[in-house]
């Protein structure tokens, strides 16, 4: 499928075995869960949907999930799995067991040598209201959106140094041709 | 908020603040656009919703969306803008301009050596069937759903070597204590 015309290398139409894809999350390694869950729900108002321990691997999973009017999470975990698991935009926390007392340990944020993922991006309903509520929780800034050469776009760090962009879609309207 | 008083160390109850924050996208860099788009559409059924070019900066942006029975995108430009950045679970891929033409250029998976992000994860509606349409398709496999210590699982690889879970919701009911 392509709007008003437009086409792009490559892309093929969307086949029907493709029906009921949906992205389900995105998996990022945190070297505290502590820290990350502590930043994740409080500045981002994330709520831990499932977590899933493997003991013989030695690692625990934290689905998480900005949670929205409407949402019916079940309080059943076998039904809250299946919800989990039916969802778009959740995020996936993976902590290696032990990591959170190494002085020295931390992880790739992609954006550095060697490069390969960038960020995640949350879409807020104000952005100028983001950035006081981020100044409010000491989030670090990477950039404002009055800054550098991509206006109206903020990125900051979350506590692992992985980069997260801040959009407000009307203010997104005017970017591209 | 909490599921049957589960609690978890450091999460905090969603603020007001956060109301609307939407986990919009993941952005992840890709050598060829030609080769990305080609696999995501054709494997994922994914559509490019915004192709943005930067020409000072020399790098395009794509916005790619698993389209839904009842999403109804805008043909304006400037509204699919606004749409595109009010979604969840999109996929955004970056093209630095020329990358393309490397032969030994390659992007970092964020699996091997240093370690940070992990995957991106589609749920879909059967994952025997998804298995088949990736061997149709000519998908590497990292490993099948009867592989391995995680059973029902299934990773692969895109083109540019970041891995992509698969899981359908029905069988996660079991995982987790």
């Amino acid at each position: 499928m392509s709007f008003q015309g437009e086409q792009y290398p490559g892309v093929k139409a969307p086949a029907a075995e493709t029906d009921g894809f949906r992205l389900n999350h995105t998996m990022l390694r945190i070297k505290d869960p502590q820290a990350a869950l502590d930043f994740y729900s409080r500045v981002f108002g994330m709520q831990v949907l499932r977590r899933l321990d493997f003991e013989e691997m030695q690692f625990s999973l934290y689905f998480l999930a900005k949670l929205e009017k409407g949402d019916e999470v079940p309080e059943d975990k076998a039904q809250r799995s299946v919800w989990t698991f039916s969802q778009k935009g959740l995020l996936e926390l993976t902590h290696n067991w032990g990591t959170e007392d190494q002085a020295d340990f931390a992880y790739h944020d992609g954006n550095a040598e060697p490069q390969g993922f960038g960020h995640i991006c949350f879409s807020v309903p104000d952005l100028k209201a983001a950035e006081a509520w981020f100044d409010a929780n000491e989030v670090e800034f990477i950039k404002r959106a009055d800054q550098g050469k991509m206006p109206d776009v903020v990125f900051v760090k979350d506590v692992d140094g992985y980069w997260i962009e801040v959009v407000e879609a009307a203010r997104m309207a005017d970017k591209g041709d």
